[in-house]
């Protein structure tokens, strides 16, 4: 029997960083990464539409035969995981809850700070998953909406990048948290500004090496795992061109991927909704 | 008979600015202005993407019986206008066209700066409406992908919005330019930034005047201008819920406006393309 790929989905091309982790943690498996580029960002847009999109996308990915959905996506995880997990079989797993469990194992004071964007924030998805592993946790969340932008120009240890870092961070510093999570897959890219801003004293969550073991164990545990010493191929698809997305993608991955190829999920669910009016 | 309104278009909230030109210019005018905010921006995005989309909405304005499209979006205009035009049988104003008009009209040295989206630059639209119109102007230009989220997080006269700018602009002032095209209809919230960065002797010229006046002009031309002293209605539609473009509008067009729908464009265009299948 073939075995079945893992799909993993972004709003663009943040969720490589959790791409990554999946592959050191699991390098035998192949995997699908879909990046919705033609509609990138989804931090700045409502949880309805945001829901909507996700659906499209992991309708599309299960008709390329995967055995388990990593959304990536912190936005869509915060905002689309439940939806998704009522309407489709195979186990989703999301970022949000990997990423707080992380943080709350690592936090002594008992003050965790969460950053994300702003649908993310709003939704309060990472202070709902803390308290749910440990109701004592005081949980203390701000919107960054130009972390985005700053870490896909590139511009991620320049003056303007530390400045916008300080004014976003000081009420977190204020609060005294010693853990804060980098809840948006881009963040990462910042990491040495929003560091030097926090300061030694406090520890700097990602959710992507919690969600690689995760979707290791789930595998695992459903018998799924395919056998150690293959090597997984990788392939990418993007809703807009390729170009952008691998630029930038080298960026995140630090060496060069594999074919990058379009697809149209309009037409893809557009597809899907004539089939059903049959 | 009913008088038609007047179409206008943008990928989000910044268009208002054109519409307010158009509200100054032709009072008795009914408009109809669509912001696609699910799928905005575009000025990262590919112009095949940006096509389809512009392509999209023209439809659903036309559904809607206008007898003027204004392309609000100057990556849209950039990209995708001659497309449009081609396609479509109504009048399409674009605001690449007003503006190189209008900088072409300003500048004394003959170096003309422009300034907007990665999408809108890389099209060198701008610089050959700028020399059709003179070839013997200068055109310098430079993308500033951060200025659009800096104007929505409303960061327009900071610390960061200065050294972005100063970054940005560094270039241009360099080349001695007299005259900067604000060639993105979000720049104008940050006039002020800009005009410090630049200096008193450059003068900053945005495209939305001179579009109206275009618009009037068309009107007046083809008989299809309604007559003074009536005041037109104005209708929002957006692809998103319209609760943000609500909360900036009112932040560009300086006070309330009417009630805001929310339109799915995938929907619109999946009905008609299975109409084209029958």
């Amino acid at each position: 029997m073939a075995w079945k790929a893992i799909g993993i989905f972004d709003s663009g091309v943040g969720g490589l960083t959790v791409l990554k982790e999946v592959v050191r943690a699991l390098p035998q498996e192949d995997t699908i990464y879909l990046g919705d580029t033609a509609r990138v960002p989804y931090g700045t847009k409502s949880p309805e539409t945001v829901v909507r999109y996700s659906r499209q996308i992991t309708r599309y990915l299960l008709s390329r035969d995967i055995k388990v959905l990593v959304v990536a996506c912190n936005t869509a995880s915060a905002v689309a995981l439940s939806a998704l997990q009522q309407e489709f079989s195979i186990p989703i797993v999301g970022v949000i809850e990997p990423g707080a469990r992380a943080a709350a194992a690592v936090t002594k004071s008992g003050k965790v700070g969460v950053i994300g964007t702003t649908a993310t924030v709003a939704s309060s998805a990472y202070t709902k998953a803390i308290k749910r592993i440990n109701p004592e946790i005081e949980v203390v969340s701000r919107a960054c909406p130009l972390f985005v932008p700053l870490a896909e120009e590139g511009w991620v240890d320049n003056e303007v990048a530390r400045l916008t870092a300080g004014i976003y961070l000081e009420d977190l510093k204020k609060h005294g948290v010693d853990t804060l999570v980098l809840g948006c897959t881009h963040y990462p890219i910042l990491r040495k500004v929003i560091a030097e801003v926090m300061g030694p004293e406090v520890t700097l969550v990602d959710a992507a090496e919690q969600t690689a073991l995760t979707v290791a164990g789930i595998l695992a545990e459903q018998g799924l795992l395919r056998p150690k010493g293959e090597r997984g191929n990788h392939h990418y698809y993007v809703t807009d061109i390729p170009a952008g997305f691998i630029r930038i993608g080298n960026r995140f991955l630090g060496g060069d991927f594999g074919d990058v190829y379009q697809v149209n999920l309009e037409q893809e669910q557009q597809e899907e909704e004539v089939e059903e009016t049959d």
